[in-house]
């Protein structure tokens, strides 16, 4: 490992980044969306310890993917309780398992936004260091096989490029939607070591919805032809897009302002070029929903063996 | 009742439009969010007298509404069971009683749009006429007391504009955002008959998100001050805008789209001239997020009483 890769992976204790003054004088935070507050809670007790975070679409999926990294890092609860921390409200959905927290985040940029600013301040009340976070999610594939692992390279909006536009007071303001390429990277040698499906690493198209914005025909409205579907998707392609979801754009933006490390790892439900509606058996779709949470639990099961061994050879934790 | 009136609240047999020529030679239509579809449900024999639909972030919130409506109406399960109709998914919950079905939307646009597209799709493939969706929801107020109930006149974006901004095949279409004036009317008139609360019309304003995008002082990055936040909030309150959420724009312009007949109702949690966290009591914020559910409530049963007894005096449905 040359000296610029050890810098990279074994970064000297860098915290979670927030940027507002106006938190430092407020006597107490109310994370409103998490049910959680530094008043009524002890953050850096509950969270201190914190080294990855997940976050999904599905507050399912999140429980699942915690009762299964459980597994895999020898921490199992042994009658397999993992209660819920934002019990307090329906909003989101969080459970930790050692230094493993997983996070629901609804659906679309604004339901993963709210989630990412209280994240962001929870990780930062909790004096967090050195937190590596992953998206593990779903798409819709652009000519990939059904069930291929996409780990994304630059996540572009419905134009095709690699930005995110946030509105301030009315204004708007381009963010830079750049992921740790390192990272991206290293989840796909870890997939390839696994060797169970299918991974690449490509562009992700972001978009605000699900039916007209990704130029679906079986929404409640469409005004466009198949053919014109074909056009913008073949375009799409071109501009190295992989695969499609809604989220992508903002966490990458987010997380970048913040300084956490972070991955989008989605799994592709259907090729869009041949379809629309998510028709697979729900035991199929299940199975493919699987694979992010396989491949980053493995990622992370890695890490944590590194660090137990004070091995060298990867990147530590 | 002038004729005018009349035509207006005794309409012939409005369907419920979707406008989507492929989905007549679709063989099947999977509903995939709400994890129902027509090979696989009767939706008519499930949802063909469907004539109420209430929609709301909180999935907690639209079965506890469910449970309110069906007393309300005389048509409780003795045994207080409303199962979730969506109970095979959890991006959505939906329940229903006599002609009135609740549905959970999650927040922000994308996620109610997901939500709107396969709910307009349902109550065309179940045939339904003649439909009232409301949106009972939470905002922040501008310059009004905390629990003050507002129905929406107009929803404007960022801009304070009334329009949605749809992006279909990478370009963006402007949606008009206009809502049923009578129907706020004939709320606010419930609201007075009611007299338990303070309850006003005026202009909605829709972001895509919730810290940032709406002048907060309290999210993760804020690089402005408080000045710049009061001059943005006067000018939106210049604009009539009384209160601030996150799904009203495409909420309006989906349904007027569809033909149904729409209002917004949300209660403000908090005057945002005076503040931006979430701090008041758990017991004083649910008993606010109880007034647009008995609001509505009340307006549904008013209006089954008037079909019930054939009256003429107020709409009918």
């Amino acid at each position: 490992m040359n000296p610029e890769e050890e810098k990279r992976a074994t970064p000297s204790s860098s915290p979670v980044f927030v940027h507002n003054p106006h938190l430092d004088v407020m006597k107490d935070d109310v994370l409103y969306h998490f049910a959680l507050g530094t008043a009524t809670h002890n953050l850096p007790a509950m969270f201190g310890d914190v080294k990855f975070v997940c976050v999904g679409g599905s507050p399912w999926r999140m429980k699942s993917f915690t009762e299964y990294i459980a597994a895999e890092i020898r921490m199992e609860d042994p009658e397999s309780e993992y209660p819920n921390i934002c019990a307090g409200t329906d909003r989101y959905a969080m459970y930790k398992v050692g230094p493993v927290l997983s996070v629901s985040h609804g659906m679309g940029i604004p339901s993963i936004a709210i989630m990412l600013h209280e994240l962001i301040k929870l990780l930062h009340h909790a004096h967090c260091e050195d937190v590596t976070i992953v998206r593990i999610g779903t798409s819709g594939g652009i000519g990939l096989e059904p069930g291929t692992v996409v780990v994304t390279k630059k996540s572009m909006d419905a134009t095709f490029l690699p930005k995110f536009e946030q509105v301030i007071l009315g204004k708007t303001v381009e963010r830079n939607t750049d992921l740790d390429q390192c990272l991206a990277e290293e989840l796909l040698q870890c997939s390839k070591e696994l060797n169970q499906f299918e991974t690449v690493i490509g562009n992700t198209m972001c978009t605000l919805d699900f039916y007209e914005g990704q130029a679906r025909l079986d929404g409640a409205f469409c005004s466009y032809t198949e053919k014109d579907k074909q056009d913008y998707l073949k375009k799409a392609s071109e501009a190295g897009i992989c695969n499609i979801e809604m989220e992508s754009s903002v966490f990458a933006a987010m997380c970048k302002l913040s300084g956490l490390r972070a991955a989008v790892v989605c799994v592709t439900l259907l090729d869009r070029l041949k379809g629309d509606q998510m028709n697979g058996s729900h035991e199929v779709l299940q199975s493919y929903q699987l694979r992010p949470q396989i491949l980053v639990g493995n990622y992370i099961k890695k890490l944590l063996k590194v660090k137990a061994g004070r091995s060298c050879n990867s990147a530590t934790v």
